[in-house]
């Protein structure tokens, strides 16, 4: 088999698993958007195919014609070479197309591609195609993450999976891993996939320091908020502080207080909280404050590349949940803005967010990697956002003249 | 055939027209709000039941149950008597309930209704079981505005009826009639059904004034705009004028310019502009931007009533729009605020708001009455709003000392 | 002394008085604007000026040349019809020109007026200079409420005035007073200065009512605070509890509780709470729901103007603080918004505000009358608003056939 | 002179100069606050004043008595650890103390502190007295930041200055100068005065670069703008262009087009722009739009401070504007945050704000230092913000695998 039918096939699965993940959730479920930075899942359905019929068919097929002349609008993201777009709050108004034309758009596209694949020995337009897959997975983790977000806002607080929670794996101790100080290469090389922002390869000197072996647990949150974590200005960075007085965060976003117990709302529903699972859904607010308070702080992302590049990485690497790092998300030294309206993917969002490290429960099988740059801003807290601590090693300081 | 049997009757027809209403819409199409004003159509079929559960079942029922114990909460629209409430503009998050299990809400309710009816011989709920068909009714009138509402905010701008248009029938010349100055009876008398906001009839005084024969059309509308009518603040109220300019108003609601054609938006999709039609779709400010442009006024609620009472009432009373009047809607000397729960569906809504009078060709047939009390705040659009002119008879004012 | 003459003498009484306001505050008291509503002090000096200079010199005075050519639009209030305006808004930003310049321009406009009074042997501008100086007039008021608030907004909580209380005059017990049903005239009449709102005087019939003899006080409206009335909603309009709710307003806008006792900051200062002294600084929510905790209802501006002509009115009738009616702000039948930019000052506001009749300890002397109508929208507090109750007599029903 | 008594003659001289600056504003100049983000003249003579009283006397001053108890609290800006503060936006408000009681205050703090220097031979406490001088001086530069944009909000458009535009000297070719990847150390080293933000002094790894020799001049700008820059979406970070769309954006903060005139406003009033000047108030969007438009891109501060530790800087390194870098304001490796209240001082705000480096033309002589650390959010304007260009050096990049 070669590299381009396992491409394909590879790209059939990705394709399959989006009709999978919204296979027990009703037309309805699929309508609602919960908050503007959310979508409903029938629009990821749409809008991964309109990426394939954009980038793909439009500049490729033979004789184009669109599926439907309103999708390359309606199902436009934010691409502005495309276009016009749907503002991206009003995504849940569009009950038409159904989510039954939505699947239908999704068939008829895979066929053409399928087909063009075929007529086409060559096929100049693998990279477009493994974009598209790779596009189609964050997709998933966003239908995933969404769809908790909008059922998180139903009192009946309806749970997605019918199937037994994983069994719990997290109960190691704590500790502390040191690097010394180095000058490393970070960010992607090779010939495997990568995301434009996660090149140019290139050097970075890290100062020592120390890495948390396990992200932090539950437990250790929930001492946090016990010890009025939440009232103590002292902790926090300013915005966060105004940002949890206005919006009365009081603990991660989907922690419930039944009586004395506290329960977690997640995808099997609501469910007793588990000390030992890492805490999530967390702002990159909150997962400073708890650093500050723990005595540490949050890993850059070089620290947590170098640490990932080790033979023996710390645990929880790939995890339950995304880590916040303390670095804002900027381009690497050398970074060109690909051409085009894929020019778009990336660069044009490289301002006031944050990057997350690692990958989260929701995150797709083989969409990993320790050069991988996931980015929000700072207030986010309906995706899987953990914390892994850090702390630098004092006598690395250089000399002082 | 009893009174009883006829409201039963009744009952059973409205309780049906609801369900036909939401016939050719899809459970995506019943899912969705578009704004925080409208409601989705799933919500409006089971508040309309809950009215029936919370406030004739839950009383009376031996033993009763509830269908579902959330839903008293989930689908309480605005009673503080009855509890906590799903936060209005979130009613379109709800995916669950599904529209099939409101379906089945609505036949249970119902059945229920129908056994308690027969079990009992003297029925002292007759009056709620009233009240609570002439809600829906109200409710069915909504479910079209909210569901034009949505399908105007979709690029698509599908419509929902596929039957033919109605036969125009507005081409009748504009002239005024004429009413001396006079001491009225206002407001409902008689054993048959009102609102609590329609009684006390009591007695008002209303100098004499001329009222049009027909409602303003469109065609005379267009003649406003092409005057410059949005651009010259001296026709404006002051606050209708911020906020035009604020929400960049330039003509009714679901108008759309195609070239040099103007087309109009609505259940039927998109048409040309029949220039005969009333006018619709219009804000009180813009109601009253154009009476004061054509050297008129709005007329009082007390002299739109007055014209209704007469032998031969204008034109158009109650036809293709409701008709805003001057009024702010204010409850009538004597009005006494009903006890308990009920007592919250008219009074508390009495400030800030502008009375309509008639009725709409979305309004549900026998739910029209002259002592008729409609009211929306004066930035409304998406209503079936128009406008009826009036003016004074100045030698009717009375003598200065 | 001919009626010209007494004409000027009081022109020239009420332009000094407001110097006399600012008297005893500083340029930087009379610089800072405390909210959008509110106006400073300064501007209030100069808005009152260029009411003259723009509605009399420049259209009477030969040769016209302004005092300053920018004046025309950073002093104008809010006349479309005179062109360009300074955002309402950013008033407090104009610290130049100076408290001083502002004067300086006042002494300017005054010294041409009386010129060009002395020039005109008739004078036909006499009804604007009376309009100008009702309108100073109804700048001294806000000038103290905006003072206030300003005051009110500064942790020290400055008082104004040094002088001592007045003496408390307000221990009268609590009766109703009856009137029965009549048709009455309503509005202005005769040859005095009156407001185009208060025209045309008009007949309304009126039911039979009653009406308290005094205004709600101190006392009472604690006792309404102390039996939950911030907490209940049965007893307000759905806006205002919203209203309350969103503004966590629990006691009339000025009160403090300093530990077990209530203060009332004003004018004077931080004073005790006065018991007897009327209430005041309420919305017309608070008002509303007061007099439907206390069994009765807000009078309707009609019943106020009723009692008003009696030979014996109700005490308290131009007293301690204007009294919210129910009657939503609307032009009386037959009302015509006069020509030119002067057609601006009332008829524009006529939507979404409550009429407020009698007049306050703020009022100027010989700036009251029994048709006077003052409106603010239902949320204001900062003016010197109180409660009259009143209720409907029942046996006054017309009969129902 | 010893050392202790430089800093004292230092301190002097610093304090009288915040006086001078407001020599030629009135009262009312130094009372308004034109946004929450800028504070009254007045606010800043006391806020400068309140770090001396609260931070040296309160701790020091043997018997200290506040010199008004209230002051604690009125002018804190943002110390939490201190209590109760002023809401920001409310600055403007507090007509009272006046300026003349605020100077009185200056001088009463100033006399105390010479004083305690006079009583103490040693002087424990000359870090805090350096840092309350240094504090002065930044709130020397927003004293005339803040004027600035105040008069930008007068359609008089006065100007401050009235004494003569300094030469122009801005007429310099541009060039680039390059620099080889470098292993550097960064920050603050030695015994002079530093913020805590300026250390620990560490490595960092640079990649080779070229950096411009002088700022981006006004006629640079004039042509991105004539080129369309601010119609193309392309150019401009996602958040950038959503900002410059919905606040109107068009042109750098204080250019206005007269007929074909640019001119740019200032302290000296409005001028014709001087296309050879540096341009300034530009936000970190617009700044990183037109390095874009000029294939370039700005700096990170790591590479100015590289270049500015060369024997021969680039041109304008401390001059008419600060420097955008498109570095994120962050820790250094080993920061730690400073016991006390004093932590407060930079710490917190280490969030969503990028770092400008240089100087301006309103910077106090002796204020700047190649490790200087300003930092401002992304959509600052009313500072002297500019841009000097940046671009890698390709060839630099690490072998890839």
């Amino acid at each position: 088999m070669n590299q381009d039918t396992q491409l394909f096939k590879r790209w059939q699965q990705v394709r399959a698993r989006s009709l999978a993940i919204a296979e027990t959730l009703s037309a309805e479920d699929c309508q609602a958007q919960s908050m503007p930075e959310a979508s409903p899942v029938k629009w990821h359905l749409a809008h991964t195919t309109w990426f394939f019929e954009t980038f793909i068919l439009e500049t490729l097929e033979p004789g184009f014609k669109p599926f439907h002349p309103a999708f390359r609008m309606l199902f436009n993201s934010y691409y502005d070479a495309v276009g016009e777009k749907q503002v991206r709050a009003q995504r849940g108004l569009l009950t038409r197309p159904s989510l039954e034309q939505v699947i239908a758009y999704r068939h008829d596209v895979d066929a053409r591609l399928q087909a063009l694949w075929q007529q086409q020995t060559s096929t100049p337009w693998a990279d477009l195609l493994e974009l598209g897959l790779q596009h189609e997975q964050q997709h998933q983790e966003l239908m995933l993450s969404d769809i908790k977000h909008l059922f998180s806002c139903n009192p009946l607080l309806p749970g997605l999976f019918v199937t037994a929670l994983p069994e719990p794996h997290w109960a190691s101790p704590f500790t502390w891993q040191s690097y010394q100080a180095s000058l490393l290469e970070i960010g992607h090389s090779g010939k495997n996939f990568c995301f434009d922002n996660e090149i140019p390869r290139h050097r970075q000197f890290v100062e020592g320091f120390e890495i948390a072996t396990r992200l932090v647990n539950n437990g250790e949150y929930l001492a946090f908020i016990e010890a009025g974590g939440y009232q103590n200005p002292a902790l926090w960075l300013a915005e966060g502080w105004d940002s949890i007085k206005s919006e009365q965060v009081r603990h991660p976003l989907y922690w419930h207080l039944h009586g004395p117990q506290w329960q977690e709302f997640g995808l099997h529903g609501l469910q007793d909280l588990d000390l030992h699972k890492p805490v999530c859904h967390l702002s990159y607010f909150e997962a400073a404050a708890y650093a500050h308070w723990a005595g540490a702080r949050l890993a850059t992302e070089a620290e947590w590349e170098y640490a990932a590049q080790q033979a023996k990485p710390p645990q929880q690497l790939f995890d339950h949940c995304w880590q916040w790092t303390s670095s804002s998300y900027a381009p690497y030294p050398g970074y060109q803005i690909p051409a085009g309206a894929i020019g778009e993917y990336n660069g044009k969002f490289m301002v006031n967010q944050y990057v997350l490290r690692g990958s989260s429960a929701l995150t797709p099988a083989h969409h990993t990697r320790a050069t991988y740059r996931n980015f929000f801003p700072a207030t986010t807290r309906w995706q899987m956002s953990g914390i892994r601590l850090a702390r630098s090693l004092s006598a690395e300081q250089p000399e002082e003249a």
